[in-house]
């Protein structure tokens, strides 16, 4: 019986699964064509599952567009500490930031989707009727914490100097023009391939006690 | 017949304060509630109008949010040519990048509702169904203008100095630490109380030269 009763009930893992596939074919469509175009059918079209599995998971098209929100979140997140664990507790702090910098511009096509779907949800939040029930801090909770890993970061570098006292507005400023550049990337595809360029010459000027020269 | 011809057709300037009115409404729309918000029935009830004056001066929704970008756009333009010429030709060029700046955020409830409506439009760009016929440069081509004007003014302050090539990665910089800013102060209050410290920390780094310590 017990074992029969683990046959019939799909695994945990397979629930995930499926969760994935279909905020994964949310997340496609509200890149591609808006909030609008994630449609419980079009949502069941594009992860190649039946409306009703959709509904199985998800009950209504909210529930669908909060589990999508939170998974491109949580995605972003786990790049990020990757890169934070492939750089090591030894890293340059000018490497550090660097990485953070990196890892919001649109410098790939998942990136680039990642970009247009988190500002969605990030204007979503703030003029959708679902406003009250939808915590704003969502897309500014990731950059925060994008903002306390740096000021840390900076701080640690400036351990002794009177700018230690700065750290925490200038990576406020350097997180504002990653997400700035990272908008103007999205539409202009000779900035996009001068990313480099731009990010070398924010920390030069953000971070003057790391730059080369 | 002459005279009676004038007195039965509207004036020019009723035509565009009429034009005006529901742009204006459509404006207040989007900002409140996003872009589904405004159907010709929501657009014509917010500027206390009917329907079929609505469609009399645009044909489609799609007309009227084409001008109502458009409005948006030229409205920042405007006020932004103002603020310059009130700073005069003889303006520091640090006064005139602090102005540039200050335009770009949203600091009083006009700005913050031209903030979210100029987001909502370039997204719509990348995403929308009208994507090709609706010039993805229009959000872009503003800041395109505000970058040149920076670039100009900082090139200038920084004549015969190695700096001077700087200048359009630094005014491009620059813009972007704005709009990201801007975005960060739409649902962070206690940042956008601290705008002016924001704005001075990063001219003191961007453009150390025009630093008064």
């Amino acid at each position: 019986m017990i074992r029969a009763y683990h046959l019939d009930v799909p695994r945990l893992a397979d629930h995930q699964q499926r969760r994935r596939q279909i905020t994964d074919a949310a997340r496609t469509l509200v890149a591609r064509q808006g909030l609008r175009a994630a449609t419980f059918q079009a949502v069941a079209a594009e992860a190649g599952v039946s409306v009703r599995l959709v509904q199985y998971y998800f009950g209504s098209k909210e529930d669908v567009l909060r589990a999508t929100r939170e998974a491109v979140a949580a995605d972003a997140g786990r790049r990020f500490a990757e890169r934070l664990a492939e750089l090591g507790e030894d890293a340059a702090p000018r490497d550090v930031i660097r990485a953070i910098v990196t890892e919001v511009l649109p410098i790939d096509a998942r990136r680039r989707e990642d970009a247009i779907v988190l500002d969605t949800f990030f204007l979503e939040a703030l003029t959708g009727e679902r406003s009250p029930d939808v915590p704003t801090d969502d897309s500014d909770g990731a950059s925060q914490y994008l903002v306390d890993v740096m000021r840390q970061t900076i701080a640690r570098s400036r351990a002794g100097s009177p700018e230690q006292e700065h750290a925490d507005i200038d990576a406020r400023l350097i997180v504002a023009a990653a997400a700035g550049l990272a908008q103007t990337m999205l539409v202009d595809a000779a900035i996009a391939r001068r990313a480099e360029e731009h990010i070398d010459r924010l920390l030069d000027r953000m971070l003057p006690e790391s730059a080369k020269d």
